[in-house]
């Protein structure tokens, strides 16, 4: 049992995204349906709108930073009730049973969670998954997060990527209060790092390869910005942070920044996969007990903490909204890092569209 | 006021030790003077003597795994009484007021530690410090382990190095009861990690090479043995360790290593000191939350602690003993890795020599 929504899709690696029409489940008893009202724009939808990682299935409905409403539940669903608010990530399904699942490690499930976009879909046979760049979604409500009323609705969506993104590894290195924090570059989970990082107390200090970015990062909160092109800055903050959160999307020289970290301290890489190249050095690891190491999203019970959290600290992303029709320009405009600091689509775009 | 001490040098790169005598201080009022009973010989010994780190300041004396019995204490000395069986690690001193001093981190004293060799001695001007490969020390008792008097004292010296190297690790990283830990190399360290983390309580795995070390890991008190240079066994392992404690010396891929990490698992490097080459890639790091981090020797507090247990537990290195006459044949063999596991020397052989 199906129903028919609109959405826009990426037909092939070249072409624009077009308005695009699929079939989702009818709610099963454990599903939560739900009128998306903003979806933020990640570097992976772009990634798998182009087929950068190889892997896109055409056609390809993007979008993982999904906040709505409660349009239909399943008569099992016990969270939500129809009017409520809801949010959905980059997760929709994972096996449940695993060691990683059952510790709400789901973001690490060992049989392999189901993502949100163009993932095999465990309901509707040789389909995939179709995200948020559509009208609706359905999802076991396991998989659906609450959103705190108060919160500007659409500078909420990116919480649920940028946002755990950069939560998580806070978390699991323990920051708080007397904590430093470094994160490297400021694109759009940059920008959340450093809020959630001054939400849990810590000192931060942002580094940027150019001046410019200064005056914003201290306007987000940064105590502190370091030029690392600059090597007397560098050499000033040496030993310096307890964590070191490096958003950078490309292979890049992480040996500058591992300087910089203090005894026992983590540099923990968020954006890029690939080889290190260069060679990651071992002398400062060893003789500092320091460590490298990297963190993909967050399980749900980490995602719904740091909605929570950023309800309770009204924290929300900058966001430049859209309309669905204009998704290809921002994806150009993405390219060249040009916003502040995320797109959001207003979805309603989509039926007036 | 200082009085001369037998032992046995390096006097180039290229030579032979050979017998040698300087000057130590009188012990001042917190000093403990130590007739060295055994010295273990340490790869960075040998290291040393011949400069292959650059460095090296002549004549050398080398020697950090130091076990003794106290023949003089100094006014103010208050753990040691003469008579006492006392041991001397890797550290002779620290500046003792940095943060991590003062978390009992001499090891990574933010001004330096003082090396037991090879450092610039505090005390005689334009001297360097000399090691265990000699009769007496003088050490400011801060740096003074008691030695538990049951255990084998010429297999207890190499606690204070290979012993405290891996101890470290297996503690900051929570090993205990239901922890998975494999090691990397089975040398001096290798065999300690494998006799320290049973005696915590883990199951071990040793990754080796080539099959004919199996029966000595399993001898030594390992669960497993993964021959790593089988992709069978290999997989079979994927995600599967909390800790690997990785003792090989020279540069290799330990990407293969990564894989069999369980999430959050950490691999830390004790042995080599340089560029990981060949590149680590980040991709199993950020979807598993791995890390890679390093560790050297180990604190004070954490030394004693480490031979606390090992007295309660029984655990010694499993040595060789050899006469100080012997050393350059035992550097000799330990080039080809051809001990089981540690030299010792007996330093009555130096009287009688």
């Amino acid at each position: 049992m199906t129903f028919t929504v609109r959405g826009f899709a990426a037909l092939d690696t070249q072409s624009d995204l077009v308005p695009f029409s699929f079939e989702r489940r009818e709610p099963l008893a454990q599903d939560v349906e739900i009128e998306i009202l903003y979806c933020g724009v990640c570097h992976s939808d772009l990634h798998t709108a182009k087929n950068d990682w190889g892997g896109t299935v055409y056609p390809a409905v993007p979008g993982h930073e999904i906040v709505g409403r409660v349009t239909r539940v399943g008569k099992n669903v016990s969270k939500f009730q129809v009017g409520d608010l809801a949010a959905v990530g980059c997760l929709v399904d994972s096996c449940r049973s695993c060691s990683s699942c059952q510790q709400d490690l789901e973001q690490y499930c060992l049989n392999g969670f189901t993502g949100t976009y163009n993932d095999p879909d465990k309901h509707l046979a040789n389909q995939r998954t179709y995200g948020g760049y559509s009208e609706k979604v359905v999802v076991d409500e396991h998989f659906v997060l609450k959103v705190p009323s108060h919160l500007d609705l659409a500078a909420t969506a990116p919480l649920l990527c940028a946002g755990i993104t950069t939560w998580s590894p806070l978390r699991h290195w323990n920051v708080g209060s007397g904590s430093k924090v470094a994160v490297v570059g400021l694109g759009g989970l940059g920008h959340m790092a450093i809020k959630l990082a001054k939400g849990l107390g810590a000192e931060v200090t942002l580094f940027s390869r150019s001046p410019n970015k200064s005056q914003d990062a201290l306007d987000l909160g940064a105590d502190h910005v370091v030029i690392s092109t600059d090597k007397q800055q560098m050499q000033a903050v040496r030993g310096e942070f307890d964590l070191i959160i490096d958003t950078v999307p490309y292979v890049h020289d992480i040996n500058p920044y591992v300087a910089t970290l203090n005894i026992s301290g983590t540099l923990v890489l968020v954006g890029y996969l690939g080889p290190l190249d260069p060679f990651l050095n071992t002398v400062p690891m060893i003789l500092g007990r320091k460590s490298v190491a990297g963190s993909v999203i967050g399980g749900i019970a980490e995602t719904q903490e740091m909605l929570d959290f950023c309800g309770k600290h009204n924290i929300v992303s900058d966001i430049e909204l859209i309309k669905m029709q204009d998704i290809n320009t921002a994806y150009q405009r993405m390219l060249k890092s040009d916003v502040k600091y995320r797109f959001v689509i207003d979805m309603a775009s989509l039926k007036n569209g």
